[in-house]
C-alpha cells in the first residue's frame, strides 16, 4: 500500500507512540489529582505544553490542549466574536477556501448577526493581502486566513497579512491544521495571534489537538466545566493524546529541513509526471505549496471512481477534504479557485509521506495516467469532449 | 501504591489497550476517507457505536461521539437549550450537586436568559422524584440531574425522574460520567433522553467519550466543521479512543455484577472501618451509592492535608472532585447536603478499583486513621473543639 493520503491523517510516529505508552498503561493519574502519582501526569502535560510552545514560538500558557484542529477553530473563532461583541464589533474578514471548521464557525456568527466578508483567492488559491487591509473596517473584531489550504495546499501571506492585522489592531487568526509540523512557523515572527493545530496532521494521534493565543486574547469556554487548561477548556486532558502530540511535534519539527527537501523533489516528479496527462491541469499554487502536496483535476472524469481505482492499485488517495467526502457537492476550495463544476469533480489530491520512494512516486505517476485512460475510456463526458460536442476547458 | 480514586480517573484495561493499539500503528487511515484502508478505521468507529449502544439499551444513531464527558454535557444541555428556545420554552430544571460540566453550562444558559431551577438535595444527596414534578412548568424544556454523584456517589432515583419528564413532555438529560459502566444502564427504561459518559471512568482512554441522544432530540454542534458523526460533531475521530472505549465499556457490563458485589463489600468494610473514627461522618446515601465509593467528612482537620500525608503512605485520594481540585472553596455537593464550611473542608473520597485486596482495605483503614489522628494532633481547630472552646458539629 502506498498511502497518499498525509492530508487527511497521517501515521502516528513510532516515537510519539513510545512517549504516549507510559501514559496508556502505568502513568494513568489524573493531572488534577494533588497526589504524587497525579502530579505525573500533570508534569509530562506541562513539558509538552512548553514543548509546543517552543516549537511555534510561544509561550507555555499560550497554549491550550484541545481535542483537534476543529475544536481549536470553533474555540479561536468565537471567542475573537465575544471579545469583538463587547466592544461592538461584529465584522470579521475571512476567504472562500477555509476549512469547514473556520467557514460553518463563521455560518454560525452570521445569524447571530456578525458580518462576515469573504475575500476571494486568485487562480492559484492565494489571498491577497492587500485585499485583508481593504476589507479592515473599524467594526472589525477578527481576521481568519488558514496557513495553507487542505487541498489545494497554497501557503497563504500569513506574515503579511498578520502584519496587517497587528498595524490596524484587528485580531489575527490562523488554521494551521495542515502546516504545523510542515513548515516552520513562528507565532511572534509571522504576527500570528491565534492559531489552530491538530496533532495527527504530523504524525501524532487523532484526538488532539491545539489552541496558540497570544497572552491577553481573552479565550471564551467552548467546553465548560473543570478548572482544566487554566479554566479554558473544562474536561480531563488527553495525557497520553498530548504526550504524543508534543513528541511528534519535536520529531517533525526537527526533521522539518530534511523531509521538505526530499519531499518537494517528489512532489514536483509526480507533478511533472501527472501534467503529461492530456486536459489536466494542477490546482493550487506550483511554487507556494506545502512539500507533500499535489492536487490535479482530469477532465472527463469522476473522483469518487478516481479513488476507488486507485484503491484497487493500492494507492490511498483523496479527490479534497476527507471531513467532506461523505458530500456530492463539489469542493468549495477548488470552485473558489475558478474550476467549473464537472473539472470541479475530477479531482486528486496526493499527499505523500516522507517514508515514499522514488519507485513508489513513479509508481504513482504510472497507476494515475492508466487510471485515468481507464475512466475516460467509460466517459460519456470524456466521449463528449472528444467529438467535440462539448467543448474542453482544461 | 494504592489507587484509590478511580472516580477521578481510571486505569486503562489492557482489553481496551490491546484493541486500541492497531489503530495506533497500522490501522491509522482516518474514517472519512473513501479508500478501503480508510474504510477500516471506519468500520471500527461503527462496530464501536454499535456496541456502546448495545451496553446502554440505545441504538447506534443514537450515538455520538465526543472528546470526553464534558463535552458530551454542554452540547446536550445546549442542544436541549435550542430546542427550547424555539419553542418559547426557557425553563431548565438541575440540581445542585450536578458536575461544574453541567452548572457552568446552565449559567451560561442563565445568561442568555433561561430561568434555571437547582433543586436542593436532601441530607443524603438524593433528588426527590417529587420535587422534579413540583418544579415543572410549561416553559420547562429540560431536566438535567446526573446519575451518580462524583463525590458522594449517591445515586439518583433516574428511573422515577425520567418517568415523570417523559409524561410531562419534557426532555431528561442525565450526566452519567460515574455510572456508566458501573451501574447497569438501560435507556429505555430509565426513561433517558440524553446521557454523557466518559471512557476514563471505566477504564477507557482518556480523551473519549459519548453523548446518547434519543432519536428526534436535534442536537446542536459543539464544534462546528466536518461532516463526522452525522454532521454533529466535527473533527476526525478519535479512532483509537473510540475503539477503546468500546472495549472497556464491554468489559465493565460483563464483569459489573461481580465487581460490584466485590466491591460493595470491601467498600463497606471501609465505611465501617472509617466509622470508627471519632467525629467522622459519612457523606452520601448509606444504600443508594456507588459501590466503589466512600466519602468520609472528618471533623477538625483540612481535606489537603489529609491527601498529601495518605500520599506519603502510598494512598491515593482526593477530597472531592479532581476536575475543581485547584480550588480552595469546599465542595459545592457536601455544602449542599448540609455539611458547613469547616466540616466540608476536612472531607475524603475514596474510590477503590476491582483489583483492590482485602488486606489493601485494611492498610486503607488504618492509614486514614493513623493521618487523622496525626493531623489533628496539630489542628487548632482540633485544640479548640476538644477544649469546649467549639462545638463539635459532627
Amino acid at each position: 500500500m502506498i498511502y497518499a493520503d498525509n492530508a487527511a491523517t497521517t501515521k502516528l510516529s513510532r516515537t510519539a507512540l513510545n512517549a504516549m505508552l507510559p501514559f496508556l498503561k502505568e502513568l494513568y493519574g489524573n493531572p488534577s489529582s494533588l497526589y504524587s502519582f497525579g502530579q505525573k501526569a500533570k508534569d509530562a502535560v506541562e513539558l509538552a505544553r512548553e514543548n509546543i510552545a517552543r516549537c511555534i514560538g510561544g509561550s507555555p500558557r499560550e497554549i491550550i490542549f484541545t481535542s483537534g484542529g476543529s475544536e481549536a477553530d470553533n474555540q479561536a473563532i468565537l471567542s475573537a466574536a465575544a471579545i469583538g461583541r463587547k466592544r461592538g464589533k461584529t465584522h470579521i474578514i475571512s476567504d472562500t477556501i477555509e476549512h469547514h471548521a473556520v467557514l460553518h464557525t463563521l455560518k454560525k456568527l452570521e445569524k447571530e448577526g456578525f458580518e462576515v466578508t469573504y475575500l476571494p483567492v486568485d487562480k492559484n488559491g492565494l489571498v491577497r493581502a492587500a485585499d485583508v487591509a481593504a476589507a479592515i473596517k473599524d467594526s472589525t473584531c477578527l481576521v481568519t486566513i488558514m496557513y495553507a489550504n487542505n487541498e489545494i495546499v497554497t501557503i497563504e501571506p500569513i506574515k503579511e497579512i498578520g502584519e496587517i492585522c497587528r498595524k490596524r489592531g484587528v485580531l489575527f487568526h490562523t488554521d494551521a491544521v495542515q502546516a504545523v509540523g510542515h513548515l516552520p512557523i513562528n507565532v511572534e515572527n509571522d504576527n500570528i495571534d491565534m492559531l489552530s493545530a491538530s496533532a495527527h496532521k504530523f504524525h501524532g494521534p487523532k484526538g488532539t489537538g491545539f489552541l496558540y493565543a497570544k497572552k491577553g486574547v481573552a479565550l471564551q469556554n467552548l467546553i465548560e466545566g473543570g478548572a482544566q487548561e487554566r479554566g479554558k477548556r473544562a474536561g480531563t486532558e488527553n495525557v497520553a493524546g498530548i504526550v504524543g502530540m508534543s513528541a511528534s511535534l519535536s520529531e517533525a519539527v526537527e526533521n522539518m529541513e530534511y523531509n521538505a527537501k526530499k519531499l518537494t523533489a517528489l512532489r514536483d516528479r509526480i507533478i511533472k509526471g501527472l501534467s503529461q496527462i492530456s486536459h489536466s491541469a494542477l490546482n493550487g499554487d506550483e511554487r507556494m505549496r506545502l512539500p507533500s502536496n499535489v492536487n490535479f483535476c482530469f477532465e472527463g472524469i469522476e473522483g469518487e471512481s478516481l479513488l476507488l481505482l486507485l484503491d484497487d492499485k493500492g494507492i490511498c488517495a483523496s479527490s479534497g477534504s476527507a471531513c467532506t467526502s461523505g458530500s456530492l457537492d463539489p469542493s468549495h476550495v477548488l470552485l473558489s479557485i475558478g474550476r467549473v463544476h464537472d473539472v470541479a469533480h475530477g479531482s486528486l489530491r496526493l499527499s505523500i509521506g516522507e517514508d515514499i520512494t522514488e519507485e513508489q512516486a513513479d509508481y504513482i505517476i504510472k497507476a494515475v495516467g492508466e487510471v485515468v485512460s481507464h475512466l475516460r475510456g467509460f466517459s460519456p463526458v470524456w466521449r463528449d469532449l472528444i467529438s467535440g460536442k462539448r467543448e474542453f476547458i482544461l
